[in-house]
This record gives structure tokens, C-alpha cells and sequence, in this order.
């Protein structure tokens, strides 16, 4: 991320602009000298206000006992030309490797959480956790974001979107604006 | 869905290859004598086998109440020239129109549950109510897929993916294929 494009404060509310249309992203997480990054497809929004996002974290992961302990991450999304970056993190273990220098990523403060936000990335999302009732049966984390950056630009990022078999599909170049047909009240 | 793309069969347990992504589905349910089509972009995979989807159905809608009395439902998914039909179904009410007639949709017989699949989507994936502990407080319905349908070709469809605002991303046209970067065991 260069200093010209510096991040400005979204409304958390309005997360479902990045979050909703499936992207993969990268969490971060931190609990006392400890941090983490993991790759993630399995998510969801749940709420615009108190703004939700439902997360699947395998307890084989290493991130998921530093997000217990702290009951905090950040949701950071990478852009399309971060993957190897992505596949890299994806593909090593948090309990071996440090990947924030092993992949060249910058660790920036966040404002809210003890996690660090990932510079490199379009956005960073910081949470807390919401409700853990689903997290002993099935590893899913109801989170609230509590502060979100973007960058200024472009509008729409291009993302990746993981179809498994090592295979991503893009999406962000093409938009349909059918906004005309929507109800006021749908949109 | 023309006669020369007829569906074939799909293991549940690998819908993460369509769903994963974060496209718009279309639910389909029925109710005794009721049925309704709702849009929706909220869910996500839970877990491979059994084959568990995470869905957010809002109790606003017509849709949530036949699925809660059913405990069952289809998830279609729609391909991007389908976009139309799925503003009008996501901009009408269940309650005073059939939505298969107003939106000329072709209800089939599903396998596994009463729920029709609809026939003009690229996929079917036939569910049933595994676990509704957080329906209640969240309106989220954990599925599980009983069976899946999906058309020969193409292997990626063009799919919607929405960003609010009444705009729509597209994904499903470029690919990137680093599957010799992963470890065999992460595939």
C-alpha cells in the first residue's frame, strides 16, 4: 500500500460491500506476544447494525487459539494481486513460521483490538467477538466489527474468491448497476 | 435450462466449489400447499461432510416461515443473465405473488425434499434443517445438503455477487489456478 493511498474510516454497518459478495480474506490475530494470519472463504454477514460477520475458524488452526484467548482479530481483505501472498499464508503453519515476515507483510496498530491490521491489505475489519455459542460444536465465531478502514481507492477491488482445488475465480472488474429496479426500501 | 444441458449429479460433500465463492443464491421452499423463491447472500459453508450451509433467512420474509414449518429447502444458484429475475424476486413478497409464475420459473421435483428446485438454474442443492439453535436469536439455519444437481457445462458459470446499493460484482470468468503452490493435503 503506497502513502497515496492512504485508508479513511468506513462505516461499519456497510461492511456487506466487501464482506457479502464471498471474497477470501485474511485474519489476523494477536494474544499477548503471540500473533497470527490465516486464510478464510467460510464467512458470512449476519447483521448490518450491530454489524455481525460469522466466521468459520478450525481449531486446527493455530489462529483460532490466539482469537479464543483474545476474543478479538482483524478481518483484513487482500486485493487479486496479493495471492501467492495468500496461498503462501493458506499453505504454513502460524505455530512455526512468524507470516507476517515470512511473507513480507506489514503489522500496523489497530485503533479498537490488540490485533494487528495487515497494511498490504484493501481493508481491515477489527473484531470483537460477539458470541461464541456456535464455536464449541462447529468452530463458527460471530464477530462485530467494531472499526473499519478501506482504502480511498479503487471503489470496487478486485478479489479472489476461492473455488477449492487450489483454484480462485475474480470478481470486482465487472459490476451490474440494477439499482433502478430495486424497492427504496431494498436497497 | 435447455434440454441439452440437462443436470447431472454432484457429491454434496464438494459444494464449496459453487458456493464458497459468495454468489447470490435463490432458496426455494414449500409449505403444504405453499411454495416461495427468495434471493439471498448471506451464508456460507460450515463444513464438508456432512455437507453443512450456514444461511441467514430473515423472519421478515415469507420464505423463513415455510422453511422453519418444513425443515427443508432447495439452494439454487442463478447464473449472471438470470440478474433480472432475481431483483424482481428479491424485490417482491411470497405472501401475494407465486414467484415461479410472476418470474416464469420452471419448479422441478426435487430427490430428497418437497421444496421444487428451480430448472433455469445452473445448480440444485437440495437441503434439510440440521441444526436451528441459532434461528432464533439470528435467523441463521445451519442446512445440510442431502443432494446436488448441477448442469454439465460450463465447469464455472458466471455468477452474481452483491455489494448492496442495488449493484451487483461478477466472478466466474477469470480463474487462477494455484493448485502446485498448495501442499497436497490443503487442496
Amino acid at each position: 500500500m503506497s502513502s497515496t493511498n492512504a485508508k479513511i474510516d468506513f462505516p461499519p454497518q456497510n461492511v456487506r460491500k466487501y464482506l457479502e459478495p464471498g471474497p477470501v480474506v485474511l485474519i489476523s490475530s494477536q494474544w499477548q506476544e503471540e500473533h497470527d494470519i490465516m486464510t478464510l472463504g467460510w464467512h458470512t454477514i449476519m447483521e448490518f447494525s450491530p454489524s455481525l460477520v460469522g466466521c468459520m475458524i478450525s481449531a486446527m488452526n493455530h489462529s483460532h487459539q490466539l482469537i479464543r484467548a483474545s476474543g478479538e482479530c482483524v478481518i483484513n481483505l487482500p486485493t487479486a494481486d496479493l495471492v501467492d501472498k495468500v496461498v503462501a499464508i493458506g499453505n504454513s503453519s502460524g505455530t512455526r513460521i512468524d507470516k507476517f515476515s515470512a511473507n513480507q507483510l506489514t503489522a500496523a496498530a489497530a485503533s479498537k483490538v490488540q490485533a494487528p491490521l495487515i497494511e498490504e491489505c484493501y481493508a481491515n475489519f477489527e473484531c470483537r467477538l460477539y458470541d461464541d455459542a456456535l464455536v464449541e460444536n462447529y468452530n463458527f465465531f460471530i464477530f462485530e466489527v467494531v472499526k473499519a478502514h478501506i482504502c480511498r481507492q479503487p471503489e470496487y477491488p478486485q478479489t479472489l474468491h476461492y473455488t477449492g482445488d487450489g483454484i480462485f475465480t475474480l470478481a470486482g472488474d465487472q459490476h451490474l448497476d440494477k439499482s433502478a429496479d430495486f424497492r427504496p426500501e431494498m436497497l
